[in-house]
């Protein structure tokens, strides 16, 4: 398997904790966001969106960080992403797309360009409005963590899973952008169990080929 | 099973069309978002991230229209909104979060709001944003659904699916802010075929019963 991804992409990161947790091997293949690598022909013709993460896994493409982790867990089951049961795996997927549909689309590289460039936004407003869509979206999956018993060393019980892929990279975006986090301390007790796994450490920014 | 919605939501439109395509009878819950009953404490107890749609069935809750479009699937599977192989999946998911996470997500009530209230950002400019991410966001999904033999009728083969859920309602949302649709016939050829059955007419946001 290839992947496309570049290291502080946190839909990247999320693809690479899923690799990781399933001790799947695969190819990096560097697209350099900030050099604006994904608008390149060659990548615009395997990746009509030119977004990373993309996986190629022989002859299957597969786009969307997402719909990648739930590929993976279907072409390698074990260990599983999401849990046996259809409603745990609603409640896993409705918090990994609280994050992936109502904090990060809000805080992307092209939207933050967009806001300084074409709306003459300050670096102070930009901030604060990345601060804004995190702290706010943190909260509301904190309220669902914490009065879960579903919540368990996990997102979802005892076992790492598709949620915990989802809330790591969030939460190194979180950091770097000097959010607010006393306040969800669920949130923050998840974060560090995952951290303490090597498949999280692995796969985080710092360790990849393409780290700066 | 009861379905807490609003007419103009175009998250809580996509499960209304999913529940219409599996003939599955509901209790419509009406939630105004522009007054704000999502933020009353009787709604956040049930919602703890305050957003539409939710779906109770039974003993479970469950939030996130692509979460909730998912359980339907499992729970109820004909006809079945994804398809049988897990490569199709992937792209079936993958085109509906091209719509869940690069389009929508900028466009909804609450990141307008902020653009014209916090930062002070025009009507003109606030619309041009508006049509920015759902143009180029559109641009993307035609791209792909232009250039590969698995779109057929609809977004995946000739029964309607998990995507076109997602894709009819971006189109009412794309027409209701002008955006210019010439450029995704392929998109747009999709969108005229979904409204062609009585699942999707019967779900639009005129059909429903909190409509104004």
């Amino acid at each position: 398997m290839e992947l496309y991804s570049y290291f502080r992409s946190s839909a990247s990161f999320r693809v690479r904790i899923g690799l990781a947790l399933k001790g799947l091997a695969f190819d990096y293949r560097a697209v350099h966001l900030v050099r604006n690598e994904q608008l390149e022909p060659d990548f615009e013709a395997l990746s009509p969106q030119r977004l990373v993460p993309l996986l190629i896994d022989g002859p299957h493409t597969v786009s969307q960080s997402l719909a990648i982790l739930e590929y993976l867990d279907e072409q390698h089951p074990e260990p599983a992403l999401l849990p046996a049961d259809a409603p745990g795996r609603a409640r896993v997927r409705s918090l990994a797309l609280d994050i992936a549909c109502e904090i990060h689309p809000l805080n992307n590289l092209r939207v933050l360009r967009y806001l300084t460039q074409q709306l003459g936004v300050s670096e102070d407003a930009k901030n604060a409005w990345y601060r804004h869509w995190t702290e706010n979206g943190l909260l509301a999956v904190e309220r669902r963590l914490a009065r879960d018993e579903a919540t368990g060393l996990y997102c979802h019980g005892d076992q790492p899973g598709l949620a915990d892929c989802l809330l790591v990279p969030q939460i190194f975006n979180a950091q770097r952008f000097e959010c607010q986090l006393d306040a969800v301390p669920t949130v923050m007790r998840i974060f560090e169990a995952c951290m303490a796994l090597p498949a999280f450490q692995s796969a985080q920014p710092s360790a990849c080929p393409d780290a700066q």
